[in-house]
């Protein structure tokens, strides 16, 4: 089908390791899971949204409501914020505030299938949802988690690039330029288009021309790290804008605790183009970029918000969050070779030359099994070469065989794939000698 | 919304640590994960499908789709069987036979909503494909990879009852009845309906009275094993009816099997009860149920079938699989109060109390992390008895408080909420500390 992205088993198991790293860096941080339906209200879930959204929502309908009498319309979720949003609004009083949740779940839009843009795809998303106010702490939490998982995720270097919306629109007042969403939404764009493009489409927008490049020289820094970001914010300082100097002093912050919190000072920095289009965003804005990847652009986005369900709730509920498309990632990863060769989940296969060697075969397996060592059991007996091809195939580390001549001798041949040795182990040793080879 | 089951942050984990053993026991067997997509094209999807199905099945189009022209139909999963069929006719050349897969994904009905019946459920299956043939052996290891998992998931003891439907056909025949699948249905009605219902409707089928009686008193006599099974099958052997040799051996054989696998002989056996209503299976079938709590019915069930895919493709692919209906399962425990109360993924929680003590405390965090401790960290100082009532509330087992004390001695405060004991110890010491009492 396309538009979906289905895997063969090892490159499953490739894809699901990487959703158990990025689940444990979740959790070293202390967020808790929540996971919400596939399919929610219409009403609820589309009250917020506008039209381009609306245009890629999947409705769903049961083939037997007909007979059912009246069904409320069901949507497909599109992303993790909205149902975060219902969630909390309706479990508020169940949950502590701030509220630290992570979720990692399959979304689905409509969209026309193209190249790596999937039409199911999962999202790895947490958030720290305050009541009323939330203390601007959270907003260097969130890249400190981001930081643990990708560096677990041994995917190569990263930048955490950072920005903020307040700042961005008082350098914009202070420039003598508009600082609506379309400018945001200008500055966004400039990777993609080049600053000519966008210096054109400011003046367009009224801008100078000095202004104009101003803006836009600032905004192609790219992530600017360490003692020059501070220089960058003191350089900003003598720019006056509305909000300028409460942006200024957030970043400064942020930056700040992201190095106390552990955060190597080159992985994280300034980064004044980047913008988030959304107007969902209201202070600190985050993207990260693989260093030698650039062209794969933002593998990571979020920021912080004013108030998350307001569709839902009367009760303000700030809050700031960073979101992971593992899907489109894994995708372009792989083709761009950098994800590490895949690794069989399985560690160990017991070949089988002979009906007669069944039982002790299967206790093996067991033995092994016992242990913690995943082990596939070959239940037909095939010649012993091809057991090994097949063991290769799979990813499969070591192979053990008990035929009849180690079956009379009580003994037992390990066999280590990867770097083509053997050894013949006593029956009762089996387990250990395995587990030998395999921490090699 | 109702029919759906959803659930705050700590059941939630508790449910993922269920998915995580119940993954952990069909890896440590060699099975390998595939994924399916959650919709399919409904012509694929339905291809096999008879009225019931069918009329539960939630069909989906975009909200776009309008404006992109034609859109085939699209249908959610409805269980994992059928995506298994389609997934193996449309990689089989890319796939290794046999071919032993594992999956755990949501599945969807649109089902009148009722207690424990939810319209999105996690589905938990292992099979075992071949290609033209599959050994009989597989339909031994399937209940043992069954026992492993269950037994990891410590809900109590529990009983794999096999049947064979090929065994029970003859046996039918044998006794002057018909064999044929409303049959199989009958027997398997056993259980809820009572027999003296079930012998009626044989007789409304044409049973004698002694062959009814004779039939319903095998059946209810529920998992018979070890040395009575062996008994039981031999009491079969003076019966005769077509297929009924070929069953018994095959049941003697899976029997022999599982004790060879090491798995328990109170744990397994013979049920003649158990036919399983779909006309899918066509030898071994499997129930388990649990000791303590036989009112909740199989919590999991499965057998072979002779054909995975004629839907999809000429080539014979005969399989054995079993099927968790995991979110049932953990709603059914959770009301007989079975569950284990639910642990915190979180270990750790880093106070603080005064705005000066932040930079100590985040580091104390990193510190925690970096050696492996799940770790929340205050981000606002708040009096310590609100931080202590706050980690017992949410399960987490150890605080560590680095006040103004503290700090100016070099000191940690590390106190153990679950043995109400605490200790001073040296700041270069703290993950030790902690990592100690998570230990206890």
């Amino acid at each position: 089908m396309p538009g979906v992205m289905e895997l063969l088993p090892m490159d499953q198991a490739a894809f699901q390791e990487m959703l158990d790293v990025i689940r444990r860096g979740f959790e070293s941080y202390g967020f808790l899971p929540i996971a919400t339906p596939t399919m929610e209200l219409a009403e609820l879930l589309l009250r917020k949204t506008g039209g381009e959204t609306e245009r890629q929502v999947y409705l769903a309908q049961s083939s037997g409501a007909a007979d059912q009498g009246e069904e409320p319309e069901l949507a497909l979720r599109f992303d993790l914020t909205v149902p975060l949003a219902r969630y909390v609004a309706e479990h508020r009083n169940e949950l502590t505030f701030p509220f630290r949740r992570y979720q990692m779940q399959p979304v689905f839009r409509g969209e026309r299938p193209q190249q790596g843009r999937f039409r199911e795809f999962y999202q790895c998303d947490i958030d720290v949802v305050g009541q009323d106010s939330l203390s601007l702490r959270y907003d260097a939490e969130i890249p400190a988690v981001i930081n643990t998982v990708f560096a677990n995720l041994g995917i190569g270097e990263f930048t955490i690039g950072i920005s903020n919306r307040r700042l961005l629109a008082g350098l914009m007042t202070g420039l003598g330029l508009e600082s609506d969403d379309a400018m945001m939404r200008e500055l966004d764009k400039l990777s993609r288009r080049g600053p000519d493009e966008v210096v054109a489409s400011l003046r367009q927008r009224g801008a100078s021309e000095t202004s104009a490049q101003r803006l836009v020289e600032l905004a192609g820094r790219g992530v600017v790290t360490g003692e020059a970001a501070s220089a960058l914010l003191a350089e900003l300082e003598t720019t006056s804008g509305a909000g300028l100097a409460q942006g200024i002093g957030e970043v400064r912050e942020v930056l700040s605790l992201l190095a106390q919190l552990g955060v190597p000072s080159h992985r994280f920095g300034l980064d004044l183009g980047i913008a988030r289009g959304l107007d969902y965003y209201t202070g600190t804005v985050y993207e990260t970029t693989l260093v030698a990847h650039p062209e794969l652009g933002s593998i990571c986005s979020g920021g912080r918000y004013d108030d998350l369900a307001g569709h839902y709730t009367d009760r303000r509920l700030p809050g700031v969050g960073i979101s992971i498309g593992l899907s489109r990632l894994f995708w372009q990863l792989r083709a761009a070779g950098i994800l590490p060769a895949p690794k069989s989940p399985v560690t160990a296969l017991v070949a089988l030359l002979d009906d007669e060697g069944l039982e002790a075969a299967l206790q093996i397996a067991a033995d092994l099994r016992t242990s913690g060592i995943n082990t596939e059991s070959s239940l037909e007996p095939r010649k012993l070469a091809q057991q090994l091809k097949y063991a290769d195939r799979s990813g499969i580390e070591v192979v053990v065989v008990a035929g009849p001549e180690e079956r009379a001798k009580g003994e037992v041949l390990v066999r280590d794939l990867s770097r083509q040795s053997q050894e013949f182990v006593a029956r009762s040793d089996v387990a250990e000698a395995v587990s030998r080879m395999r921490s090699v």
